[in-house]
């Protein structure tokens, strides 16, 4: 198996975008991260794009051939991936493949979402799905997991909050984010209640945006003098869809979590920094303990100490996370993956974190019998 | 790279299923792939799924983990994939690549779809696309190409509607097809004009249906006993968006085409039977020349010489393709290696073609710029 560096990065800024197309936004994110590498196009052997709801929100399929289109690529095999809010998780995955099988020497990857639904549509987790008919969405199911985290390990409402107010701060740093506001704690608990104890600011915001990656070779890396940034573990797994499961402990991701670190031959003691996926607060706090950065039931501590915070002893979401940034879907895994390497490249301005050399990339997509549909980790390391 | 076997395959029927779901479709064709590969479903290492429509017509995302959790899957990866008509082929390529790159030994590929559309919804090519947004859409865009053909080459009404009439006779040899009823020249134009040449009859109707795959390397299918059908080709492109093509010649296709053989090592004297994307009757006669089955032009010939037809020179859609079997979008890529796997193993039933060793699968996506979005082809070599 080939080593895989990520040469090249791009990403537009997250939020609200309604003059804008996806084609639009894709081609930004592709044209910086092309520029970025400082690769020819024509060097770009196959394309992969992840993306979620263009087909149910715009009716658009096919998103990834209209993409490179736009920054001049034809003829190269291209293909479109979605797994939910792992879909350009997933496209990296794929492209990873590409690269470490020897298939080809350097592709593209790109995650585009215009996510800002229309009102009134429901956020689902697939309409044949019994909890969605039940009524059984995001929110709530993430509530439950709080309630559930709160019993077990005495986890409260003001550590939940403190996920939010943290990648708020750190949004402040980053000019890619959808909502550039602090929040405090008080501010974040009174906020309109959403599903117990999930406040309005404890949630993420569905937002339209793109991002992408250039993956090569190490002869093309060296090439290119862009060496630098290592993919040292690309992992992804489904759910084991266990209905005796303890909603408070997410063993899937635990698993794949323990496989990323065999196959980087790293440890969570090694990370300078963690992208992960706080669609709602208490999902961080439980990331953490699956992600091993602490012991289960103690991801709320994390928040009291400032472990997490930029500056402390294992930033998590530098970047702002979801809950700073928004969420373009399909466009949020591929953009951890550009906050990463820029933080390796030590190219994150304000929230730079000194001396970085090893980011983890967590994203989970969808929702099946309490699991996720999909858990997918990168590990990055700066060689 | 690792040589790939095809070590089991199976499809539902396709046609109307409005009493089933997707998932149901697609439990039946992964049971009986695994059935007739006689692996144990714990071997299978990661799961890819080609849907086209489901977000569409369903609202339901995600649908490969709905579908191999049906089988009692879960904990694999798990990758959904779209490429309009070519998503069930995408999804094919990519399990390949991750066998022959040695990242697993066994994959399942599922293709499945609820094609069959509410009355009033659009087909379109990708509701951004211009073409879509001034009518431009499939039948239309076809019925140039056969005007074309017919100004460049001659080419006949007739000589079209003889795919037809060839192809749902060879449907009514297959117990999987949804039109079980044999067509004349006279009927097919007579029936009614839906774009100039292009008439009912010579249209593939949407369809509901699954189909899938089971791949693996080299050891598990001797071990197996199934180291029988070997992938000896798998090429995805897209097209190479030329705004000055010849509408009547797909250069596109005559790339990925040279490229199968020579990967193959094999050129189109060698094929015994083709599968291809028959959506309409003149599909079939470009793609025939596309793939070298005769000279630029010919393809009206080859109909009137009886050469595609079972019993000629080289039988093209023993299965009736699209055109007898109707087209559930995501499945169909997956349906023609079933027919070859079939064929390859002297288990066609009525419509075996005697000594059947080598078989190329080809399927086309989506329109973009007048070319095709994804064009995939797939040779099966019987060892």
């Amino acid at each position: 198996m080939r080593t895989v560096y990520v040469a090249g990065v791009g990403s537009t800024t997250f939020g609200r975008h309604p003059d804008r197309s996806l084609r639009h936004l894709g081609w930004e994110a592709c044209r910086d991260a092309i520029a970025d590498a400082g690769i020819a196009p024509s060097a770009l052997a196959a394309g992969y794009c992840g993306n979620a709801l263009a087909p149910a929100i715009q009716g658009e399929t096919s998103v990834g051939q209209n993409v490179f289109w736009e920054v001049g690529l034809a003829g190269l095999p291209v293909i479109n991936v979605e797994n939910a809010c792992a879909s350009g998780s997933t496209a990296l995955h794929q492209g990873w493949m590409a690269v470490a099988g020897g298939f080809h020497d350097a592709v593209i990857v790109v995650g585009v979402e215009k996510a800002v639904m229309p009102k009134g549509m429901p956020l689902n987790v697939g309409a044949g799905e019994m909890e969605t008919q039940l009524g059984d969405i995001f929110p709530g199911f993430f509530a439950m997991m709080a309630q559930r985290h709160a019993l077990s390990f005495g986890t409260t409402r003001e550590q939940m909050a403190k996920v939010a107010v943290k990648n708020r701060a750190n949004g402040m740093l980053n000019p890619l984010v959808q909502f550039k506001k602090t929040v405090t704690v008080e501010e974040v608990l009174a906020s309109p209640m959403i599903a117990d104890p999930i406040t309005l600011n404890s949630c993420c915001a569905n937002a339209d945006g793109a991002a992408a990656a250039i993956l090569c070779d190490e002869a093309t890396a060296r090439r290119l003098g862009r060496a630098k940034v290592r993919i040292a573990a690309s992992v992804l797994r489904s759910g084991d869809y266990d209905s005796e499961r303890d909603l408070a402990i997410w063993d899937s991701e635990a698993k794949a979590a323990r496989l990323a670190y065999a196959l980087a031959g790293l440890g969570p003691e090694d990370l300078d920094l963690v992208e992960l996926h706080d669609a709602f607060s208490i999902c961080e706090i439980v990331h953490c303990e699956g992600l091993g950065l602490c012991k289960p039931g103690e991801g709320g501590r994390l928040l009291d100490e400032g472990a997490t915070a930029l500056g402390g002893r294992i930033p998590v979401n530098p970047s702002g996370g979801l809950l700073a940034k928004g969420h373009p879907i399909g466009a949020s895994g591929v953009g951890q993956i550009a906050e990463i390497a820029w933080q390796l490249r030590g190219r994150a301005g304000p929230r730079q974190i000194a001396g970085a050399r090893v980011g983890l990339a967590q994203m989970m997509g969808g929702a099946k019998e309490r699991d996720a549909r999909a858990i997918a980790l990168h590990i990055l390391v700066a060689d």
